[in-house]
């Protein structure tokens, strides 16, 4: 398949080329010179991006109603985008990953960082979930999945299309068996010493976030001989890690009864069940609840949904985590500690630390910071958009 | 002994004392009523601090002299600074290291984050090393040491006053032994599976530098069965945490025979000498006859002297950053990393960061950010003063 001659769209005078020269994934709409023939070409069509001097400047994948309107694929405006180019970029993907981790359990692609925009890619041992969360992947969809069976000889590949950023892109929802076959029960998956369960055919609720490894691994460390609770405990990350590293025991907070049950079955397969228990109920009033208890705890970990995923909620979202931290400092014990995570874009390193210690102090305790981590190194970020990392967890020995 | 009554100092009516009350540990010339009084003082000692209502804010030590002119020690206004004070703040800085280390090798007491300002101790084994950077440490050294002693169970406590902080307190150089008998050898320390050498009378060049410990280890992981090349090397810190890791080999650079001889005798030591190779020189100048040779690594690792320590120095600092990636990024081979640390108190991670990436794409490369790391948990922060978190180290995937 030949894809040439493909259609060419062009830079402003006023937009600066050489960031996209230097990597920048991108290009905005008001760079464009977004003429009725650029306005009519089709969402997730390939195109040549060139300056306003008419040099070339790559490949891209179009979307002419979006803010983000090119999204590099390439430097070479000539290349093409076959099976043996997602090759090429799942191989390298691959080899990272590989050097990071003895077992093949991590998030394989991460998007625009992995040359890949848009497409998020776990793998899960000989299943592999593709987000193809961009029109131009879902139009490429056959020989991206044919280079990840062939790269990493998974046998069973699954489309994960539910998220948020795939209605943003105009695409339908949709879940479903690419290759092979679906699993019948949840996935095992070892990580930090334990075992965990993911069901990746039941969504967000049920799947497994590779992200907050090393953040599990650092509060797991702390919570040695003692007791954690974990709030937002999804499928028990952070608990489950403690359990592995020798917390005495873990108390497992989640709204979702999904989540808590694949934590007890995680715990079950870690041979730590006796030592897990789960509570489902809203966070905040089993915080509460437990304040009124005078409970406390050597570890608190609180691991929220995205309270500020985007600048309009930010006000609202620092507010919550302010009163997460102020509810759960008091659960601590005299010199334990409390670890607070944000998965919020909108909110940055600092607005999230601050609203944290106002939390604290306004929850009555006093402490420093011991620790900052970010997501793990298989959640690769382009230097560019590193402001954006999203996922902050601290540690505050209190 | 009893120490009241003290002298009080009060805050101007424009100053924010509602800040110290939240654990701001500071108050600023600027902020202060300074009388004939106030400014009579002496230097490092103990003063009650109020409000400009005269409410008690708490005990701090004075320096009238200095823009930092009260640095808080208690917020209770009638603390006794004795033994039993210093015991009570050692105990809770030495419980927060033994549940984070197995063994005693750490920085156990981190300044103004420990409730010691301007105090820093590091931990070998049964040797502790205080740098009484503080005016008012300096006067109560002996209780310090006492409890030190008590709460440890250190036998040799070395004093060394070398750094610069001190000559900014106008405090004199020192070094000496005051509890035990010096070391007659280097000290060996146990971190992250590798013995290392710690001279600890040889001042800052021979000394052991516990903050890159987490990043060392991350390093370590990225090295396994290949070659790095650990440039401002000092004792070894990356070189031999990767070869304990499993690579293969590792060339450590630095300015400093007496440094590379530690790193060598710290490769003996761990049984992995003969996989360390060590070159004295400018790494700057180093860098550029490898980068002639052609030489390639699969890791290399740039962990320099603060450039840019001060904001006078930010822009000839960030330009030197620069200057390190530019050079380093062409030796690290396809797929490989490049590890990038700075010291430097005036650059922020945002800075950092850039200068870094800019760096390297000017020498030639381009790639992912996978890692950004801080000083290890055995260096608090208060998060008032968490921006100032000094130690940065950024692995990029190229």
């Amino acid at each position: 398949m030949t894809q040439l001659p493909l259609p060419i769209v062009r830079l402003l005078p006023k937009a600066k080329p050489q960031v996209i020269r230097h990597g920048f994934p991108w290009a905005f709409a008001n760079e464009l010179v977004m003429d009725r023939r650029t306005k009519g070409l089709s969402h997730g069509g390939l195109v040549v991006l060139e300056d306003a001097e008419r040099k070339p400047l790559g490949l891209g994948a179009i979307n002419p109603k979006a803010k983000i309107a090119v999204r590099m694929l390439d430097s070479d405006p000539e290349a093409q985008i076959d099976e043996a180019w997602f090759t090429a970029r799942l191989t390298r993907a691959l080899a990272h990953r590989a050097a990071l981790y003895d077992a093949p359990f991590y998030r394989l692609v991460h998007a625009e960082a992995d040359g890949l925009p848009g497409v998020i890619i776990d793998r899960f041992g000989e299943v592999a979930v593709v987000q193809p969360n961009a029109a131009w992947a879902e139009r490429l969809f056959d020989p991206l999945v044919a280079a990840l069976v062939a790269v990493t000889g998974v046998t069973t590949v699954i489309k994960n299309g539910t998220g948020r950023a795939r209605a943003l892109e105009g695409l339908d929802e949709e879940l479903s068996v690419v290759t092979g076959a679906a699993p019948e029960r949840p996935l095992l998956v070892p990580m930090n010493g334990a075992t965990y369960l993911a069901d990746v055919m039941g969504g967000q609720k049920t799947g497994l976030f590779y992200d907050q490894r090393p953040n599990h691994a650092f509060a797991a460390g702390l919570a040695k001989g003692g007791r954690m609770l974990d709030l937002f405990s999804h499928v028990g990350g952070f608990s489950l890690a403690a359990l592995a590293a020798g917390a005495e025991s873990a108390l497992a907070v989640d709204g979702s009864a999904a989540a808590l049950e694949l934590a007890r079955g995680g715990a079950d397969a870690s041979g730590l069940g006796d030592r897990l228990e789960t509570r489902q109920g809203d966070a905040f009033e089993v915080l509460e609840a437990l304040g009124k208890a005078k409970e406390r705890f050597d570890v608190v970990v609180c691991d929220p949904p995205a309270f500020a995923p985007s600048k309009t909620t930010l006000d609202k979202g620092l507010r919550a985590y302010e009163r997460v931290a102020r509810l759960a400092a008091p659960l601590v014990r005299q010199g334990g500690y409390l670890v607070l995570c944000s998965c919020s874009h909108a909110a940055d390193l600092k607005q999230f630390r601050d609203a944290s210690a106002r939390g604290i102090g306004k929850g009555g305790r006093r402490g420093p910071l011991i620790y900052t981590g970010f997501a793990g190194p298989d959640h690769p970020l382009l230097p560019q958009l590193a402001e954006g990392g999203y996922l902050k967890a601290l540690a505050f020995h209190l």
